[in-house]
Formats: C-alpha cells, sequence, structure tokens
C-alpha cells in the first residue's frame, strides 16, 4: 500500500506548505504551497511542483525560468501539515535571482540584505 | 528607523509561516505560525515565540517542555510572507521528543521513519 497524498492535512483552501531545502548545503530555499494533486505529481515527476495561488495553476518549479528543482527526497511532518522537499536546485530558487528567498536578515532591529543576485 | 513587523504579510487569520532551522547543523527542524505580537515578542526576547492556533496563545516555545529554542536569527523572504528563524534548539524540537519533526520520508513510494525519540 503506498503513500496516500490525500492523507497529508491541508487548509482550507486545499493547501499545504512545502518548505525546499539544498539537499546538498542544506540551506532553505523557499516555501511554497501544494495541493494534493502537485504533491503526486512531484513525486511522479521528480520535478517539484507547486501550486500557483496567484495564477491558480500548477507550478513546475524552473519551467519557465529554467531553474529547476530537482526531488531528492520528501519528507512529512508529525502533523501531516507541512512538507520538506530535499531537492537540487539549478541555479537561484528565487525570482530575484539569489539562490535562496531568505535574503532579509533582522539584525541589531533593521533590515539587512545579505545575499546579492546570481550572474 | 527600526524594523516593523507590521509590513511583514499575515495571512486571513493574522498568521505568518515560520520555519525553524538549527543553526549549527542546517536540519530543518519544524514550522509553526507567528502573528505580529509574537514576532515583535520572539525579537525582543530572543525565545522563539510561535502563535498556537490551537490555543489561541503565544507559545514560548519550551516554556512547558524545556525544549528551549533561542533566536540566532530572523530571516524575511522576498514575498514578505514567510519567515526562517535561525535557533538553537535545545534537545527535541518536536512533541514525538524527536529532534526534527520532519522524520517521515517517502521512499519509493512508502512512508519510513528515519529518526527516533531521543532518549
Amino acid at each position: 500500500m503506498g503513500f496516500d497524498p490525500a492523507t497529508l492535512k491541508y487548509d482550507a483552501a486545499g493547501l499545504i506548505p512545502c518548505i525546499a531545502q539544498d539537499h546538498a548545503s542544506g540551506e532553505v530555499l523557499m516555501m511554497a504551497w501544494m495541493n494534493a494533486a502537485s504533491v503526486a505529481q512531484t513525486l511522479a515527476s521528480g520535478k517539484v511542483t507547486y501550486w500557483s495561488r496567484s495564477r491558480a495553476a500548477f507550478w513546475v518549479k524552473g519551467e519557465s525560468s529554467g531553474h529547476h528543482q530537482r526531488l531528492v527526497e520528501l519528507r512529512v511532518d508529525c502533523d501531516r501539515d507541512c512538507l520538506l522537499a530535499l531537492v537540487t536546485q539549478e541555479g537561484p530558487a528565487c525570482h530575484t535571482n539569489r539562490r535562496s528567498c531568505f535574503y532579509t536578515a533582522l539584525r541589531d532591529g533593521e533590515e539587512v540584505v545579505i545575499s546579492e543576485p546570481m550572474v
């Protein structure tokens, strides 16, 4: 009996957050949302596939940018309401062309940009 | 002019997801929710403080369990709708007594428990 994405806990909109972490470096790259169909598609294709809330459509990461996210392993948390995707990320994960979306740190009460766009 | 938690983007319930990552090892420990007040309290106290949706109350991580989460650095993502907390975690982060909540991996279509409770 295999894993069934329907056994995860989704919010009222049918979505579950998924954290993408660089498999090799451990860097947290981004967080985005999946629905049950995109979880299934991610597992079947090996390409991390989110659900775009703004476009209300599947979002195969890298499909338009070329910055693919290949799934290494998908993990489920204890409450079954959050996912962790260990990935191999080609180039930047962030739409600002930075490796990670978490490039703003709070230091001494101020926002500090701690990484620059990749060239 | 300092950082203002009100400038983050919260969902309809006034919440923002916060990923906790072990500062030293890079392990992703858990994901929980914060509201603007708990973001402010986390920054002021250095103790990671979530908002418990089930109890509708502040949740100072470790307050009851003793498994404190000390804030090393808080980061904001590009869309300002997700936080990453780099932390020093005492003992397990998960209520199952495991170091991380993400202890279930999907391998060959099956759920596999990949870590055991700490002793």
